[in-house]
């Protein structure tokens, strides 16, 4: 019998505001973050490795909500964690007076989901398998265990989404060979950010165009004339063929992104996402009628299944954005992707910060596999930096995504990276910019 | 010339549970509890105090909340924040880091939003007037001005909000001697816990009738045959002219809901809060729609003014509870009781928790003498306990609140009280129960 022995946080930052990477019209100047979190059993070489993340200041706040669940976890049979991990995850978001905290958004539930990931990676490690195998390899009622359909069941009940998981288990098989032969789609934000010149944005984009993308995302949102010059100059440079998707990360008041969105009208646009605030259901719903046939998206930001429920209820979506690390973990991005698919809304995982390229791919690789049966009409997000500083770095080759082969949830850190970036008392924190920026 | 000297946080927690007051269908065994702020200026007679309230476990996270915000607020200069409340509220909400753990939700919103509050309480004790006055005897114009309109603007812009706050200026007069004559209406919550025996809920809803209370509230949820029963008796305890509201604390999913409130159709019911998820809008339109005319209502746990907004333009709610503590301070309740106030939809403020009672009575009055003009279709959540520990507790005479006449929130607490209740290290928390209780 083996227990968990311990639950270790790490407050680790990167400077990556030094270089405008990741700059959008809401966030000027991120360092992209993480609340980083070690599940530690009694045996050496066993642990469950997640992440919250952040961009800069607040990840000690993040951090300090992942310690307050330590009771939850510390000294519980390692077994008895991954043999239910439904039971876990529901004790967890349970907790009545930390839901008080939320309930169910926030910095709590962000803290919760972590925990819940390195519960799901403790798993998938002792298992020997990637998250995203051992998720397609369970039965549809083992899958439909681990997730809580509270607040659900008027769009979907425990049934329906078994009638579903049965219905896609005779293909799995072959999808997972046809995962493993071709990988899954990535598209790719690195031309895009708002910091970047037009110079630097085209080359990047010929760049993206070359290393085999189909997809490119522009930020847009702070001025409209530059906008329209650098979609249009993207398009320019990428050619009719290839998708352009613009990010306003929810710059605008309803009435502005409709009239925004007409100005943009010129460009054909493979989705606009975030066009407004996270929580407004109606408003996305009112802007998708007014600029239609431009396809609408949201949900980096989207902060539990309740609100994505209500974008496929309100038909206010044409596809949505999944983060590994904004909901209640695996389990809650499970009945995410089932509502996904019986609401027929196409997936396009968000991935824009350390560690989510690295979780996420799981998630969509297991919906392609198990649930949806679909993956080459969406793309899973692609930013290259800070993948070296993963044991298991994602792997991206002529636009697509290598299904990772090493067993778990691909979060661990190397420790040396732990050690540098740790703030405010890791090296990198205390010299120059460029060698931070270099090493 | 006078500066912001220090942001000095609290972690204060009540033992309730032992006595189950608080307990309801999602919280058996709340612990009230206050990460209580002090924004303390080089005047040593003059500081700022608000609140953020939780229920126990968490409540050192909510206090790293705050604390996160210590370089938004200490070295400023008293007369920048308190002469552009609008501005101070919009630069802490607007910290692009912070803003990617909420946005605007959660612990990071509620951090935020008892700042804020602490900045109007010291505003309103440097103008020697109670919140509510110092609310009311702003122009229409310095009170838009303190109102970020953000994802608003399809449903109310400043222009109306002027227009409204304009056409209410000339009754103000006349509202400031009926509210100092007569008070604002209260209604209690006292009798209806769930953990109380059925003779312990008589006693005290008799008891709250002969106080003067027109309205009790019971909670419900837990077995639908304990409900009917209590209903019942409530209803032949008070009699015909009593009103009486239920609490479901969001126990329900939506077709839940509808088949438990078909059962209580017997019971002439005031409203039924909280129903199902605090996040599902389009949830509270349907159950509403299925159960007409029972009176729907949620918004103690409602995080922001954008999700007030959704809920007035789907109908989903016949009234709101607002929360002083919740959302991002009084600038954000100013805009959801102006959203409601445009919506007609009558407001009933929470106040289940310590240190409710003492702010949100600031926040109604000065709705009724400067929004909506309205006090008697409505009421103000009153539970009587724990208000020994404020310096300024609320008065409830006859079933009414009376006009606080103390410059500032209320939310001063007494030093013996934060520091016997500190937690973990306050002596409460260190001998026996019934000492704890009884002090």
């Amino acid at each position: 019998m083996s227990r968990i022995t311990a639950l270790d946080t790490y407050d680790v930052r990167f400077p990556t505001s030094r270089e405008l990477d990741g700059s959008d019209a809401m966030n000027p100047d991120p360092d992209y973050s993480a609340a980083y979190v070690v599940m530690r059993t009694d045996q050496p070489d066993m642990a469950g490795y997640a992440l919250a993340f952040t961009i800069g200041r607040g990840n000690d706040v993040q951090k300090a909500a992942i310690d307050a669940l330590h009771h939850h976890v510390v000294g519980l049979d390692v077994d008895d964690v991954i043999d239910d991990l439904g039971g876990f995850a529901r004790r967890l978001i349970g907790d009545s007076q930390l839901r008080w905290l939320g309930p169910e958004k926030g910095v709590m539930h962000m803290a919760i989901g972590a925990v819940i990931n390195a519960a799901w990676d403790l798993a998938a490690r002792m298992a020997g398998k990637p998250v995203w195998r051992f998720i397609a390899e369970m039965t549809p009622e083992q899958l439909v265990a681990t997730i809580d359909f509270r607040y659900l069941t008027d769009a979907l009940t425990p049934g329906e989404a078994l009638t579903m998981l049965h219905a896609a288990v005779p293909g799995k098989l072959r999808r997972i060979s046809q995962l493993l032969a071709e990988g899954y789609p990535a598209y790719t934000t690195s031309p895009g950010w708002l910091g970047y010149s037009d110079e630097k944005m085209q080359r990047l984009a010929r760049e993206a165009v070359s290393a085999g993308f189909r997809t490119i995302k522009l930020k847009v949102g702070m001025n409209i004339e530059d906008d329209v010059r650098r979609c249009r100059l993207a398009r320019k440079t990428v050619g009719p063929d290839i998708a352009i998707a613009v990010d306003a990360n929810q710059r605008w008041d309803v009435p502005d992104a409709i009239s925004w969105l007409r100005h943009l009208a010129g460009v054909q646009l493979a989705w606009v996402e975030e066009p407004t605030s996270p929580d407004d259901i109606l408003g996305h719903a009112a802007i998708r009628r007014a600029v239609t046939p431009v396809p609408i998206s949201t949900g980096e930001h989207t902060h539990n299944r309740v609100m994505f429920k209500q974008l496929f209820q309100a038909n206010a979506v044409d596809l949505v954005q999944i983060d590994a690390a904004r909901v209640g973990g695996v389990n809650e991005n499970l009945a995410i992707l089932l509502l996904a698919a019986k609401y027929g809304v196409r997936v396009f995982p968000h991935a824009g910060g350390v560690g989510l390229c690295e979780l996420v791919q799981h998630l969509a690789m297991a919906d392609f596999v198990a649930i949806s049966g679909k993956k080459d009409d969406r793309a899973i997000e692609f930013v290259d930096h800070l993948h070296q500083h993963f044991v298991d770095p994602v792997i991206v080759s002529n636009g697509c995504y290598i299904a990772p082969d090493a067993p778990g949830f691909s979060a661990q850190m190397h420790t040396h990276s732990v050690e540098r970036y740790r703030y405010p008392e890791g090296p990198a924190w205390h010299e120059p910019a460029d060698m931070a920026r270099a090493s």
